[in-house]
């Protein structure tokens, strides 16, 4: 089994570079150590037009979940959910569930400081409740905004909130178990060989010979330079089930790869 | 006059969260100080599918210049000119230019190190210099692997590598002149007003009523707790030709948003 991930994420300050998408890399890391395979990363600007077409076009590849990050705010420029009801072709409605979820945090939040808990709906907290008919609210539990899920034909969609924290809570309480289970039994395992004094175009064939000798294992060489000399981190990764050891497999193909390059010359660092 | 952009950052790497994608965000950043308008990122896998596939979408999304980062080097993974030959529908053949610029750059590194000069074109140096038949090479100032020039109707792509300290200079040197020509007059001004003590869901209509009053201007709220006290960067910007005066503008606007968040009970830091 497998699960074949999209992430999108939403914000004009991604594109600007006013902000690192810190989030993509988070998502990376986690998707992948649970076996997860994520395709494709896409940025958007915070228009209904960018969002519902990121959106459309990550279903017509056909991938099992879609996340999205950010733009779920109280702001006029948060505009996830509106781009969420034009690619599934539905309404905003306020959903009473995300409703009750908004109120909840803001009386929670009164409780704390004191202040009277009679909490006044206004329009930009009326905001974070509409959602397109037929998505869910999931609970965000350390912010205001509720996440939202709905499905479009075969793909299983999440939206999150941008803000690192909540993306993160939310992601690990209700997205990694729902990963973990669509990968099953898959596992992914990783191991680098460090080697140095010896060029990339010379380390080619060897990595060529090691991934045909040892199938399902992929060798990607990242290019370094150390002290003038020229080096290479090479990175061998694997998914595969738990029963066929990728790791034993990975371990032997790590070691020819080793041998292979110092026998052209290169040194491996230990 | 704008330049509408848009990047393809090429690499599993990306994708299985082994490396940050600085490459992104240093773009973001300058494409962003030159005027341009960088539309969308799109990350994806080292398959000739996937690759050729992401450079169509960005075609078909009509924008200016296409930048593509990753994938140009000796081995087997770097996919990204056959990935741009299959996009435009043209054979790879071999390219007496880039043959030339890789040839220099071994005999370059051979007299620096002593080492005799009669280079051996191996098939993974050859590789760098299979171009697409009607693409061009662009001098890599310094590296090995040349980047790549193409045009798609009315797109232009440039290829260039995923090393940053390569990518960053065959973009200094080749697209930034190339995107300040495209741009013309246009100038991003930016500006923040760090507030405290005011929600977003509060903040939500002051911002509206600032950008109803100073058009042009864009202005996003990036909300932050500061001890515990609710609080946010208001980020205004705006894109204009310079005859607009962009910053004063900027500045008025600022203004105009500080007082409102006063007024509002929040507090501005100076």
């Amino acid at each position: 089994m497998t699960a074949d991930i999209e992430v999108i994420c939403i914000g004009n300050e991604l594109l600007i570079g006013k902000v690192e998408n810190t989030n993509a890399y988070w998502l990376a890391q986690q998707i992948t150590g649970l076996g997860g395979n994520l395709r494709r990363i896409t940025v958007v600007a915070d228009t209904i037009q960018e969002i519902s077409g990121a959106i459309l076009e990550a279903k017509s590849r056909g991938c099992d979940l879609i996340i999205t990050t950010g733009g779920l705010g109280p702001t006029f420029d948060d505009m996830t959910l509106q781009g969420l009801a034009a690619a599934l072709g539905q309404k905003l409605i306020v959903n009473a569930e995300a409703l009750e979820m908004v109120k909840q945090r803001c009386i929670e939040y009164a409780q704390k400081r004191g202040m009277p808990t009679e909490i006044e709906m206004t329009p930009p907290r009326l905001k974070m409740a509409i959602f397109p008919e037929a998505a869910q609210p999931v609970i965000n539990p350390i912010g205001t905004a509720p996440a939202a899920r709905a499905t479009l034909d075969a793909s299983l969609l999440f939206s999150l909130p941008g803000v690192p924290m909540e993306m993160e809570a939310i992601f690990m309480q209700t997205l990694a178990p729902l990963i973990r289970g669509m990968v099953g039994e898959a596992v992914f395992c990783e191991c680098s060989v460090f080697v140095e004094g010896i060029f990339e175009s010379r380390l080619a064939p060897l990595i060529d010979r090691v991934m045909a000798d040892n199938v399902g294992v992929y060798v990607k060489s990242h290019p370094m330079r150390c002290d003038g000399k020229p080096g290479a981190e090479l990175h061998l990764t694997m998914w595969a089930p738990a029963g066929q050891r990728p790791a034993e497999v990975l371990v032997k193909a790590a070691r020819e790869l080793s041998g292979l390059v110092v026998v052209n010359g290169g040194i491996v660092q230990a």
